[in-house]
């Protein structure tokens, strides 16, 4: 009996369509022939809100509710676009959809594949995940200003952090070290943001003592900077807060091969909701409709739904038809489309459930 | 007549003494002969804590205050000593001396120095500084923990803004823009901590108008971290809040000459307190009183500080005696005293007050 996966596909503005377009033309090609990805395509993003004024309703956000599992591509429009002003598309729409759909696991791994030029000019072999939580910290939306405009204006931003929200997320990247190099370092500033610090370090350490295989360390953030900079070979699973596991993601994009291969899931591991996989990039408005955009991350965040899905033999072979491509690469310009066929043609449908 | 420049140095832990004694040996060499440094040294950090119990009393406040400026080496004793546990001799003791003192500049300049391997594998012209606020934000302290220890642990973190505080660092970074190469970017994550990232960003648009001769941009700060490791020429001065500026320094330093050579100021622009200048370093009580440490950060905090006392001639003697030095290392290991020497026997008095 073939398995249903109802999928939804957001594939946004900007680059989005373009690169979503990739991702699902590698899913069908590797999707095992007894599991049907049925797709339904929401229209979100600035493009739907300078049309409609609507950022999500409550009826888009039932609806996506329904799925099985999420893809989208970027949202956001042209910076400084003055109709988008009041709209902040990223609170109302993307982190919104993490935060209603609770994916207390924004998991990006991050790999210096051979072939790739890295900016490093030295670097061993880089493969870390970093696990940001999804749910909480600076992210929240607490906070106002005071007397706004005025010489006498106080903003403030709170940082919301708690035991549930903090353990979740420890114990699935001691899970997750557990499974690959058994190596994990919380990162955060704990000798400056005592109160959150502390919860996350006193988290962290008791969870450990079930995790005796697991090595565990601890950098400030700052200094993770430096080694992902000079040392980036000495992560295995990095566990951190929302707005740190933000910072740091971008960096280890920019140490490996760029932004346009670093993949994200945002994941509810309990299942309650449907997870969603979208590229770490943004929308890139100025080169959207081109075909210049590089769909490589939207696809490895493919591999990373197939991996949530049980399907890890499709996930594999996902990686591996990248990893394949990447070496073939000679630097000559290729489109979009013709990036996404040359992936999708090396693919077979993966065999039966596993 | 004379000019007596009344200076606290604080060695601190681990190789602060190290460090902090060939920089005071630079100062000395290049002083101009009408300027008298009159040094007075306080013990203050972890190994004064462990002695008496005291991090920072109020009579050592009192008598810092006294002084025109402070050099600081680093504090904070080994990572994990359990006697250090209720101490927190950052929060207690450097940051407690920015807040009081008002540091509201903490300056921080990055250069790639020809001669010096920076990790990154291309770069342009490096040269620029990052002017990262000093006395609020998210360091302010202010925060908590409601049923601590317990599952329902909460802890919070709060990041205080105000229009006074935004405003004066932001017109500092204008000026030094100004004198520079003519460009602004500000750096935050104004799409997620909307209330603190609209004052910042308002700020900035508004002081802009009265500097017609700058250009300004803005970079979210993940952005930021990807193009200080792709396109670090690209940037002049960056005005900052007090955790991204922290983040980004090291970051600087580390794709830079690394950490070794980072040198700040921590600055109080309006003259009612001492200014302070300190490498970024830690203490690193791994290598302290090995001879290990490299001063060089250091001892370029001795030229911000000859700068912000209008010893301009000086802080430029300085300066070149440490490229000078940069460039003549051949990579033999030299200890700390050698390489001050070697800096320090370059100098001689630079003229009269400038
Ligand atoms: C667009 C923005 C809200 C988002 C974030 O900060 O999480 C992005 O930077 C990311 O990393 O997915
Ligand atoms: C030691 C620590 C409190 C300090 C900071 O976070 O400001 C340090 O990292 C720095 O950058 O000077």
């Amino acid at each position: 009996m073939a398995r249903t996966v109802r999928l939804a596909l957001i594939p946004g503005d900007g680059i989005g369509p373009e690169v979503v377009a990739e991702a699902v033309k590698v899913l069908d090609a590797v999707a095992p022939d007894d599991v049907v990805f049925e797709k339904t395509t929401y229209e979100l993003g600035a493009a739907r809100y300078l049309a409609t004024g609507d950022v999500l309703t409550e009826a888009d956000l039932a609806a996506i509710k329904e799925h099985d599992a999420i893809i989208l591509g970027a949202v956001g429009g042209v910076p400084g676009d003055p109709r988008l002003k009041d709209a902040n598309i990223e609170r109302g729409l993307l982190l919104k959809l993490r935060f209603e759909l609770d994916h207390y696991v924004n998991l990006r791994p991050t790999v210096i594949y051979d072939g790739v030029p890295s900016p490093l000019a030295e670097h061993g072999p880089v493969d870390f995940v970093v696990v940001r939580e999804g749910t909480e910290g600076p992210y929240v939306g607490n906070g106002g200003s005071l007397r706004k405009g005025t010489p006498h204006e106080v903003a403030t931003e709170v940082s919301l952090n708690t035991a549930f929200g903090v353990e979740r997320v420890v114990r699935y990247a001691f899970d997750a070290a557990q499974k690959r190099r058994g190596k994990l370092t919380l990162v955060h500033k704990t000798n400056v943001l005592v109160f959150a610090g502390s919860l996350w370090q006193s988290t962290v350490n008791r969870v450990a003592s079930e995790y005796p295989d697991v090595a565990v360390d601890y950098l400030h953030v700052d200094a993770a900077t430096i080694f992902l900079v000079t040392d980036p070979a000495r992560f295995d699973v990095i566990v951190t807060d929302n707005l740190f596991g933000d910072i740091l993601t971008d960096l280890a994009g920019a140490i490996s091969g760029g932004i346009g291969l670093a993949a994200s899931g945002n994941i509810n591991p309990d299942g309650t909701f449907p997870s969603m996989f979208e590229p770490v990039h943004g929308s890139a408005p100025d080169i959207a409709g081109q075909q210049k955009a590089d769909p490589t991350a939207t696809i490895l965040s493919v591999a990373l739904l197939l991996d949530h899905l049980g399907l890890g033999e499709a996930a594999t072979r996902v990686r591996d038809a990248v990893v394949a491509d990447i070496e073939s690469r000679d630097g000559s310009p290729r489109t979009t489309t013709e990036i996404g066929d040359a992936i999708a043609s090396a693919l077979t449908p993966a065999t039966a459930l596993d």
